[in-house]
């Protein structure tokens, strides 16, 4: 085999796996946005095939064969070739590694598992969750000795959704982030909460369409790639750099709840829509790791979009959609009141001073699921506890307690310390970012061109071309979680006057 | 090979082909409704991969061979397999006479000309298109002879929509309308039209969808298995027999125009819900053929939907929607307007005594195009001499010309009459109804589910059990053109007062 022929087929290669997923992908988007109710069945026997189909090509020994080949000739490979191979070469090895039966038997309970998780989600009934749940630990376990059989297990999980991060990695994370959050916490909750009771006022759906309009105009979102779709949970999906979808949920007494959804979002999208095209249909197209894509998602969310300059900057306008919901209320009010610190039951709803609280009860009770430490009778127990330590709540039932996230049921354990990394990541990209440009007078103005163009140059451009590792290097320089303590206790003295 | 065993591979098969298509449609659809305006590159590498993998996996050795293995054993096979195999032989046979290199280029031209007619059609310049429609019939003549070498080329495209039908029947059900229409159609020019001036009155958009829904509710369509939305040009796209979508075009100053687009394509998804359960995800899923689609479409759209009983039935209604606007109107006012004739020259617009007549202009044209007596520079001239001499209005620009349309553009010859076929089986098929259940005093109340009931067993529940001619047949008897032109005769007399 020629060099060049290996590299036309590495190119034919990819861009299958690029057709296979932008085929299921449709089909998801499809589902959860204008399918008719009663049509999952149908899809649910094309996706089985696309994925079998897309299994079948990725485990073949001629693709082994061609990724040998080409790692043999690495040296005379540039770097995004080198990178592409190495990537596919990891993947290859390891669904190589799972025997097919398994793999196959994986999908089935997968996809069972979240069914069963939300009739017992529905009913409160962590018993009926149980046995699947039991099934997918006993899984996951098996599979992070496919992983990397050297790691424990549960560092092989861990290193799916954030390469190189470990369990001794994210013990010291979190207990530096648990020594200056629950202190200031406790300082925060001796406070006069601010008023927030306006932002219960019914906001037609109507308007907050057209609020979201303007929100994804502001954060500089072309529409000709963009669009926004509506949808249960939120979520965004990239077919490639041209062609991003984000969705929302509006709440018709909640305002905020699409505002930042929205915003949200629409960072997960500003990523995707800036990864270069170099690297479009090959595996490196596609933000680079779980917490990178938050770093960014929270990045605006919280550090732009909870700033009192940028909501001072967009609610003259913000007033004029919501002329009779925010006509008594200064942007000063808006600010507090969406920055109002409340331990509570539920993750998706936390302020950002908490919500790394909550990751910290999933990432305990994972780590000890998969070490074999902690039984899945227990989970309930263990969860109520810990949500009392560390939140101070009570946990009144299992739907709000350990049934409340899908990640579980979806075979996902090594996912939740993604999201407190980002946030992590984010406060130090900010601090950077700082030093290198003027952050908040543009976005006092309402013009964030110049956080977009700063995110796009250290992060969003390279896509996969990275190891996740680099890409924080290179935003963050030496990460460091005190960063991200250091701003949380900056903001919320300030906020709280502590 | 045991037979069970080469059974479950033709079912596999068949799932694939499912699945292939059934992403295709997904991107399609996502595509014409709510993707970014500019998406389509990542959705045209994604679907031509697609097209590729379904196309290597049919025209395969292996794929050859089963099939043959089973057509072996077609003595042991029941009837629906029997029908699979057949089908696919026929489909393998045609895919594989067409050279790959050749196969492919043709899907890049069809691709392209898209593209070209689109401009074409707007600067209204025929010679923008004229080298693309040559190249287009010159493939189409040479593909005629790899479908079926033993027919002249326009019959063996002809046989590609609706199996069994040639020039030699269509000159025949072609005369034999015209012979009626034409007198037909003078006699009523000489009347004084009725007046429609009120269609035109401003309809907004939201109460047009909520009329559409009013519309599915009436045509019996289970919303849990159907969904509607909107597009440019309406269509009907069906994904299974449990999840259908079709989509309309709001007007705001011609109600009409989508209130008979929904019943029309509620026609199509009437069919497609109708086809039983065990032919889904084979290759006899889905109508049997374009003129049998088209009856059912047809048949909802004219015969029941532009009927006075069916007009006085939901009139009441109607003038709920569309207080202001019908408020001076009468349901026999409406039905005279939306039956009223007028020579034009926009096929899509045409009244239903005119729509064949724009149907032979296309059918002569192709007839001598594929047939090599007329060159393509000379298309535009013979449409406007054919426009003037049977419906005898002049063709002032292309546009409105022999531009209008995007099927040759998209490769489709032989086409067209599907369309006259398709009102010719409903007018016969409503006949034998009429013979069978009393027809006219349920829907005279607003209810259709005879007529859905009669159809559904007649028709919808083969999917391509039978052949389009045993359909036909099953529907329609000895099939009878001189049935609809009595059904036209009998209609606009009435209407007309002849």
């Amino acid at each position: 085999m020629e060099l060049n022929e290996a590299l036309v087929r590495l190119a034919e290669l990819q861009k299958k796996r690029y057709a296979y997923q932008t085929a299921s992908s449709s089909l998801y988007l499809d589902g959860t946005t204008v399918a008719p109710k009663d049509t999952a069945e149908g899809r649910g026997v094309a996706l089985g095939v696309l994925a079998g189909e897309e299994h079948k090509l990725f485990s073949a020994p001629e693709t082994g064969e061609l990724l040998d080949f080409l790692w043999g000739r690495k040296e005379e490979l540039d770097q995004p070739h080198r990178r592409q191979v190495e990537e596919l070469r990891r993947s290859y090895a390891q669904l190589t590694r799972i025997p097919a039966e398994e793999y196959m038997e994986y999908a089935i309970l997968t996809n069972e598992a979240g069914d069963v998780w939300r009739r017992a989600k529905e009913a409160s009934d962590f018993a009926l969750f149980r046995p699947v749940l039991e099934k997918l630990v006993a899984f996951n376990i098996k599979f992070a000795g496919y992983y990397d059989s050297a790691k424990a297990p549960y560092d092989a999980l861990l290193n799916e959704y954030e390469r190189g991060v470990d369990m001794a990695y994210l013990d010291g994370f979190f207990a530096t982030l648990r020594a200056r959050i629950v202190p200031l916490l406790r300082a925060v909750m001796e406070k006069e909460p601010p008023e927030d009771g306006f932002l219960r006022r019914h906001c037609p759906v109507e308007a907050q369409r057209r609020f979201s309009d303007y929100l994804m105009e502001v954060l500089g979102l072309d529409r000709a790639h963009c669009a926004i779709g509506e949808t249960e949970h939120p979520y965004t999906l990239n077919f490639n750099n041209k062609d991003v979808r984000i969705t929302t949920h509006y709440e018709e007494t909640n305002l905020a709840s699409s505002m930042y959804s929205v915003i949200h979002e629409g960072g997960h999208a500003k990523y995707e829509l800036g990864i270069s095209d170099d690297v479009q249909y090959t595996c490196l197209a596609g933000g680079v790791s779980m917490g990178v894509h938050e770093s960014q998602s929270r990045f605006y969310e919280n550090l732009i979009g909870r700033s009192l300059p940028f909501i001072q900057a967009i609610f003259p306008k913000m007033r004029e959609f919501f002329l009779e919901q925010l006509s008594d209320v200064t942007a000063e009010q808006f600010y507090r009141a969406v920055n109002k610190v409340q331990p509570s039951l539920i993750r998706t709803e936390a302020d950002e001073l908490t919500y790394c609280l909550h990751i910290m009860v999933r990432y305990e009770i994972e780590k000890q699921l998969i070490s074999g430490t902690l039984a899945v009778k227990d989970v309930p127990e263990t969860w109520n506890r810990l949500y009392k330590e560390y939140l101070g709540v009570d946990v009144p039932d299992d739907r709000r307690g350990c049934l409340q996230d899908s990640h579980w049921s979806g075979g996902a354990f090594g996912y939740f310390p993604s999201y407190a990394l980002g946030s992590a990541y984010g406060a130090q990209m900010l601090k950077n970012m700082e030093g290198d440009i003027d952050v908040w007078g543009p976005v006092s103005r309402g013009d964030l061109s110049g956080v977009s163009a700063w995110l796009g140059d250290k992060v969003h451009r390279y896509g996969g071309l990275l190891e996740p590792a680099g890409v924080v290097k290179n935003a963050c320089g030496q990460f460091d979680p005190a960063v991200f303590a250091g701003y949380l206790e900056q903001k919320y003295t300030e906020l709280y006057h502590l």
